[in-house]
C-alpha cells in the first residue's frame, strides 16, 4: 500500500480568525519515485508565521494569495528520501516552501540544504531561516541601527523581535527595550537575552513606560504588531527616528478596516521616517546575515529559542492560532 | 502723536477652528527710534500658513508654541523705517517672521533683505519664501523625485502644492497629478501649471481617479491634507514609493484624536516609506532653491500666485480661516 501525504488546504478565505470552517484536511497518495530532476521530500517541520494570515487573503500583496483548495503557504524543513536530481541527495536535509503537508516533490528551485551539524532543524527555521533574516536586514539595513540607539521592538518575545533586540545590543545599541505580552515573556527579555528593559502591554501603560525607559526619545522602533503600541511608540520618537514596519500582528485579523497609527504626525515633528520592506527582496544577501548570525549563535552571544509544537498536520490550524493568540515564546513550529 | 502699532495676539487655545474667541486686537505706540543695533520695520504682507494651526496648540513640536498674550507667529515682508543696524538702511525691504501687526523691532537675526526688483513682495512670501522651500526640499531631497516618476500632492492648489507640481515637471517626473478641491482649481492646475491631470476631491472618488491617473502606481506622494484623501493615496502606491508628509490640514482643526493612516500597512507590502520633515533644517541650502526657483521663474516656466487680501492686521482672523476652508488658490497673504 501507498504511503498517504496528509495535507491541510485552505478551504474558504477566513473574516477574522482562521478557524476550523477555513481549513481541509486531505490526504494523497505519495508518488513512488520523483520525475526526473526532480526530489521527494518527506517534510519534518513546518514553520508558523504572522505573515501566513496576510497570504489567506484575496488581495493584491507582495505575494499571490493562496488560492481556496491549495495547499497551505509554509516554509519547512524536510529530508530527501528519493532523488532524480543531480544536486540532492537521499539523506540530505532541505528547506524550502514545501506547504503544511507532510511530503513535496521539489525541483530544486527555492530549496537549500541546511547543515544539522551547525544548528537543529528548528534553528534553520528560526534564527537561520527567514526569521534571523527578516530581523537582520530589517534592523539595519531599514532601520539602519547607529551605535548608541535607543532601540524599541514591539512583538519582542516572538521569533523576529527577540532576535531584533538581541542583534541591536551585538551592534551596539545604547538601550535595547522590548514589549511583550505577560511577566513570564518580559522576564525571559531581560534575564535571558540581555534586554535594557522590558514592557508588559498586558500590564502596564506602554506610554508611560516608554517615557521611563527611552527617556530620550526612540531613534529606532522596530513594529511587529501595529494598533495601540505603534501609536505609544510614535509618540515617543526621537529626532530623525526611523520606524521599522515589519508586521502588524493585531490587525491581521480585524474584520473591520485597520486602524491607522493617529500620531503619525510624530513622523512630521521629529523628522522621521516610516518604512515597510518584504524580506525576500534580500534574498542576495541572506548568506552575509546567515554567517553573522551564526557566528554569533556558535559564540553564544546569540539565543535561538523555538517553540515546537508535537501533533502533526492535523494540529496546523490550532497552532496557528497560537501563534495569533501570542502564546509562543521564540519562534513558533509544528512538527509534522 | 506717536504712530500706533496694531496687533493680533493670541488669547485663548482654540478648539477646532481658530474663531474669534482665541484672538485679541490690541494696539501699543510705535517706538519713535529703535535701540541700538536695531532697526524699525513697517510691515506690508504677512504670510498665512497652515502650520500657524500647530504653533497655537500647548504641544510639544519642532517649534515653541505661541503663548497667550503673544502676538501671534507670522512670516512677513516690510520696509526699514529707522535704522540703527550696521547691515539695514532706511527702505530696504526685509523677510522675516515679525508677528502680526504692524510694526516690528529686529535685531537682524532671522531678516534677510528681499530685492523687490527680482520680484514682487508676495513672491517673497511665495514661490521664493519658506513656502518655495518647502516644496523644492520636500520634493527633491525628502521625496527623491527621480526622472520618469509619477507625482502625486494633495492641497495642489496651495501655495505649497502647486509649485510641488511645476517643480516635478521640471524635475522631469513623467506624470503630475495634483488633488484639489474644485473644478476651478483643477482647471489651473491644468491649464495654467501644466499637471498632467487633477482629481477634484469634491466631485470625484479620488481612489478611483488615482487608479486611471496613476496607472503604474504613485511613486511619490506629496501629501498636505492627511484624512481620506492620504490613506487613498497609500492605497496606489507603487513598489518602492516615498510619501511625504508635509502637513495635514484636513486634521489640524479636529476636535477628536487625529485620525491614522488605516492604509498604512501599504508601505510594508509596496516596500515604502513615509517620512516628514520641517523646512527650517534646510536653512543652510535655502541659496540653492532660491536660486534654482528664481531662475525657473525669470524664464516663464514657474508660475508663482498669490491670494492677497487687503484689510489690515483686524482681518488676520477671518484670513487664516479663509485658509482652513480651503478659499485659496495659491499663496495666501494678507496686506498690512
Amino acid at each position: 500500500m501507498p504511503e498517504l501525504n496528509h495535507q491541510c488546504r485552505l478551504s474558504a478565505r477566513p473574516r477574522g480568525l482562521p478557524d476550523d470552517s477555513v481549513w481541509e484536511l486531505t490526504e494523497e497518495e505519495v508518488p513512488s519515485e520523483p520525475p526526473e530532476g526532480s526530489f521527494l521530500v518527506r517534510i519534518e517541520l513546518l514553520s508558523l508565521d504572522p505573515a501566513m494570515r496576510g497570504w489567506m487573503n484575496d488581495a493584491r500583496s507582495y505575494i499571490a494569495p493562496v488560492q481556496i483548495g491549495e495547499v497551505m503557504r509554509a516554509g519547512g524543513i524536510g529530508e530527501v528520501v528519493a532523488s532524480r536530481h543531480p544536486d540532492f541527495a537521499e539523506g540530505d536535509h532541505v528547506h524550502g516552501i514545501f506547504g503544511a503537508q507532510e511530503y513535496t516533490i521539489s525541483d530544486g528551485r527555492g530549496t537549500h540544504r541546511v547543515d544539522l551539524d551547525v544548528a537543529p532543524a528548528p534553528t534553520w527555521l528560526g534564527t537561520l531561516g527567514m526569521t534571523g533574516m527578516t530581523a537582520y536586514f530589517g534592523l539595519l539595513d531599514v532601520g539602519a541601527l547607529a551605535e548608541g540607539d535607543t532601540l524599541v521592538v514591539s512583538g519582542a518575545a516572538g521569533a523576529v523581535g527577540s532576535t531584533v533586540g538581541q542583534v541591536a545590543r551585538l551592534k551596539g545599541a545604547g538601550r535595547v527595550v522590548g514589549i511583550a505580552g505577560g511577566s513570564e515573556k518580559c522576564a525571559w527579555l531581560t534575564e535571558e537575552l540581555g534586554f535594557d528593559a522590558a514592557i508588559d502591554y498586558k500590564g502596564e501603560d506602554v506610554g508611560r513606560a516608554l517615557r521611563e525607559h527611552a527617556p530620550d526619545g526612540i531613534d529606532v522602533y522596530f513594529d511587529n504588531v501595529g494598533g495601540d503600541i505603534l501609536d505609544a511608540a510614535l509618540g515617543r520618537l526621537a529626532r530623525g527616528a526611523r520606524v521599522v514596519i515589519c508586521g502588524a500582528i493585531s490587525q491581521y485579523n480585524a474584520t473591520e478596516a485597520p486602524r491607522g497609527p493617529a500620531n503619525y504626525l510624530s513622523l512630521l515633528v521629529n523628522r522621521a521616517r516610516m518604512e515597510g520592506f518584504v524580506v525576500f527582496d534580500f534574498a542576495p544577501r541572506y548568506s552575509e546575515a546567515a554567517h553573522q548570525l551564526g557566528e554569533w549563535m556558535a559564540a553564544g552571544k546569540l539565543h535561538s529559542r523555538e517553540d515546537v509544537v508535537e501533533g502533526g498536520i492535523a494540529a496546523f490550524p490550532a497552532t496557528l492560532l497560537k501563534l495569533f493568540a501570542g502564546e509562543n515564546t521564540g519562534k513558533l513550529v509544528l512538527r509534522v
